[in-house]
């Protein structure tokens, strides 16, 4: 997941103020507030990893699903069938990180009892980021991976139009005093919103991350939006055809597996033409069945000392990192200083936020001070930022 | 998994032919029958599918460790603990390949009680294509994964020296008439045994590859030998941080839930100087607690399908693929017309053969006939090449 940088012109909403606003907002639009509980707390973890492209940024698009009645905002999941360590669960077209909390705290209470378990979702929406169902499984000493297939806008490799969504992996495992390992990848060069977010900011478009609409590499955002986006490792002959196999396994076990919609014939996510009946794969594995949590953690705490200590590139920019250690730095960062949103984004919630009488809390402009620095965060605490 | 190219100057040898002999090689050297079969069943496995990284022609370093008393050919996988979707194997340093059939067979019979099973496996030894595991199982019916640690030649990202190994990923699902999807892929960007079949050949090192020991790209197979390969994706501007975080998931999943060696503190592979003490990992779904399989296969037959008719970009090789096919459609001309191997490896079985007093078979010329023509495969079977 790449991390954004912080906005030009960026405004700043401390975390606690923005999770209840947005849970405030769910409910003035008919989502239940246990339910908006879960879709804040999503929403909001992504903007504190620095995924400006999976967090509050969506919500004007998806209160538009439930004000055309695509979504149903009251709808909770329901276990469908299945047996004690695979259960299938039906989301009945409701919040997506409801219904991936709900269907992944299921998978990690089995994993506990049996050693390992899965759940898969049919039904569903938008989960929002695919690192936060790991995390929670890895909060509580698991060994967490979570799965959604998206709406096409991947190029399978030779393919000159997109049939595969960016498919994010996600996997987290307890790491003791490291706190923990997050991977949390799309399979395509870069996740969708992030092309979104390149365009909210006036960036241009890096070369080999999509193709134009005739097939040829994409010169500009335009042409990547009348595109698609290329699997993660580019071009046929710098192995492309391994992330296409990745985002196709993950359609396996989510679209094909869930009995869900899959591929090309998924809607766009935030279509207001119809459901999105996205499929979701939720996988937990509890060390302790073979081994204990403890001597896990310590185990991985060994590697990641290891890897830390690495000798680096003569041209490295800084140490060597582990899955997610950037995110959970920036997140650090966020949760003391409050959270950097860019200037399209902070309008676009006030609108929202006067449409539905929840006013947006005050938000102060980003300043040097309140920038992250990513591997020596400001000491001083700094709640001013409501 | 890179396919190979069909090899100058090679030969042609059944693969029953190649199957006998290694079998019963294996036996000469002391090995118990039903574990030869094993054995000699996944390394025919990657030399039919064009992975000769992977196959026979490892056979002479296998029987080195075994000859010096690393590798003990005689060793049964014992159960040591677990629940019932997650049970631990010591491999007790035996023939990867028995071992991590035992462990996954165990899981599949697992997973068809209760939906969903793991096996992690400590104290193994290479085990050959992660693919042939998760192959396995799709042909009975449920998703396959396999997974194994290796030993360190993969410099992580920003890294000068290499701390994981390749550590692939394997994941096969059945597709109906399609027969199977099989991902196998290593997380660098070729397998380390892919340069040594560049070196046996004579090829060069194509950039991007592998970093020479200062850090800076190798520009020779020399270089790369001395240094390491790098991630996929490659560089970080590039993702490659992407590859090395699954190289790091499979690492948590194999050495570190295995207690098994793990990272930098893994032997060389083929190394003499002590046991491997690899980790792996086996999972098993079953589609058919959830809905059948047979429902499972014919939507991934549709989205497959849907995939393989897809435009192509205007330089496209070809028709678009899916994972495993290329391999599926080479190992089946091989079937037909026997396994093209390169002249060194032929060589090094014939001398390992007169060691043993097991005449390595009779092996003809490869000529234009029995190329493979991974499109278009020849139709007459030809069953002279023995």
């Amino acid at each position: 997941m790449s991390l954004s940088k912080d906005p030009e012109g960026g405004r700043v909403v401390t975390a606690r103020a923005l999770h209840s606003w947005t849970a405030r907002l769910l409910e003035r639009i008919g989502t239940p507030p246990d339910i908006a509980e879960d879709v804040a707390d999503v929403l909001v973890a992504a903007d504190l990893r620095g995924i400006a492209s999976h967090g509050t940024a969506r919500l004007p698009q998806s209160v538009k699903l439930v004000e055309s009645g695509v979504l149903d905002p009251t709808a909770r999941p329901v276990h469908e069938k299945g047996k004690v360590a695979l259960a299938r669960f039906d989301a009945r077209n409701g919040w997506g990180p409801h219904a991936g909390r709900v269907a992944s705290d299921d998978a990690v209470e089995r994993a506990r009892d049996v050693g390992c378990a899965a759940s898969v979702v049919k039904n569903a929406n938008h989960f929002g980021i695919a690192g936060w169902y790991a995390m929670r499984a890895a909060d509580q000493g698991l060994i967490g991976v979570s799965l959604s297939n998206t709406s096409p806008v991947v190029a399978p490799t030779r393919s000159r139009v997109p049939l595969l969504g960016t498919n994010p992996i996600a996997v987290a495992a307890p790491a003791g005093r490291f706190g923990m390992v997050v991977l949390d990848m799309a399979t395509s060069t870069v996740p969708w919103g992030r092309l979104e977010v390149a365009a909210r900011r006036g960036e241009t478009l890096p070369p080999g991350w999509a193709i134009g609409p005739d097939g040829s590499p994409a010169a500009t955002l335009e042409q990547a939006f009348q595109g698609a986006l290329v699997p993660l490792g580019g071009a046929e002959e710098t192995g492309g055809y391994k992330g296409y196999g990745l985002a196709l396994v993950v359609e396996i076990l989510t679209g094909i597996l869930g009995d869900a919609a899959f591929g090309p014939n998924i809607l766009g996510l935030f279509s207001t033409e119809g459901r999105s009946n996205l499929g979701q794969f939720f996988l937990a594995i509890d060390p302790a069945a073979v081994d204990g949590t403890a001597a896990f953690s310590t185990r991985l705490e060994k590697l990641l000392t290891q890897l830390s200590a690495a000798p680096t590139l003569p041209d490295a920019p800084g140490p060597v990192l582990f899955a997610g250690q950037p995110e959970a730095e920036r997140s650090d960062h966020q949760v003391r200083h409050g959270i950097a949103i860019d200037p399209e984004h902070h309008r676009s919630l006030q609108a929202l936020g006067e449409r539905y009488q929840q006013p947006f809390p005050r938000a102060r402009s980003l300043t040097r001070k309140n920038r992250s620095k990513r591997s020596a965060p400001e000491g001083a605490p700094d709640d001013s930022a409501t």
